[in-house]
């Protein structure tokens, strides 16, 4: 019923995560609403991604193909290495200001159900950087099942490295009411129960 | 902290209707997922837009600038016009399959919140279309305060030119529960009620 052009361009904005028919048609109704420049521009930048974009030959992060502003970063302690699975973890990890060591990014978790195995992600790389100078690896994988089965592997293989492995905590999150946790979360936070500090 | 570009594009992404920051994170990373072929042509989409798509000049539906499919339909019964505010809501009347005249777009309804009168609306275009042939118009847009005034003012101008102007009926939506519908709904419902057929 719509113009071939327009179908088109709804397929392609049906196929973004979580969208479908009846979002994709707002979307596109939207677009054609625009002025030319930011549809010229929006056009560009998905023209140039895939040349422009790549991650970081060190630790994964997104960037554009060369070592990234982290790595390069020469105030950052380089005995500490937190590993993360996206590049938008390292992001929500910096907003917090609490962490100034380095980062690795795994792009991705085992994961025997979609058939992820460690040879698919980035973990060769994170080996390499284990020299004298890093005295700890902080694994900081999401505390799902794929995200411990993946913090188990890297915990067994930095193990014999001699080196200091580390996982974030697991338990109640802040403001949260207790009686709104799930189970696991609450056996977590009893078995990681510590004394007062002070 | 992201790539320039990375960052570009989350920002062209964020502009579409409903889509936040987070969403827009996650459509531009599995953007960077995708292969070369399908980021090309959804640029192309968006490149040929402006130049490809505009609106039928007789009824005002979204087309590649001429005539639509719809207007050309010698099938059609061309004494009957129903107005609906966007060409969307065509399809959804065409997927009922229970009508079979013409259509008129108006591409937008009469809001003294938003600024938008009758001047801005495709209405020069409908009394253009109302000849000998037409006898009937049915105002389709949405029972809401915008649709309402939109018919009412339809109804006022089209009155004149001696056409019979009908109205989509108000009342409660098949298979809800009497008690969830609105006070409004409910009004109307009782307002509206008719004889049994039969």
């Amino acid at each position: 019923m719509y113009p071939e052009l327009f179908d088109k361009l709804i397929e392609h904005l049906r196929r973004l995560p979580g969208i479908g028919e009846k979002s994709a048609e707002r979307f596109a109704f939207f677009l054609l609403d625009q002025d030319e420049e930011y549809l010229t521009e929006f056009g560009n930048t998905l023209y140039d991604l895939k040349d422009k974009i790549g991650f970081c030959p060190v630790c994964g992060f997104i960037s554009d193909k060369n070592e990234c502003e982290l790595c390069k970063d020469e105030n950052r302690d380089r005995s500490k290495i937190l590993v993360v699975s996206y590049s938008k973890d390292v992001i929500a990890i910096e907003k917090t200001k609490a962490y100034n060591g380095l980062y690795h990014v795994l792009n991705g978790v085992i994961s025997s159900k979609k058939g992820i195995y460690p040879d698919d992600l980035n973990i060769e790389a994170l080996l390499k950087r284990i020299d004298g100078e890093v005295k700890e690896v902080i694994v900081a994988t999401s505390p799902t099942f794929d995200g411990e089965t993946t913090a188990l592997y890297l915990d067994k293989i930095l193990n014999s490295k001699g080196v200091l492995v580390t996982r974030l905590a697991s338990g109640l999150p802040m403001g949260a009411s207790l009686d709104y946790a799930d189970e696991l979360t609450l056996i977590k936070a009893m078995n990681n129960r510590r004394k007062f500090e002070g």
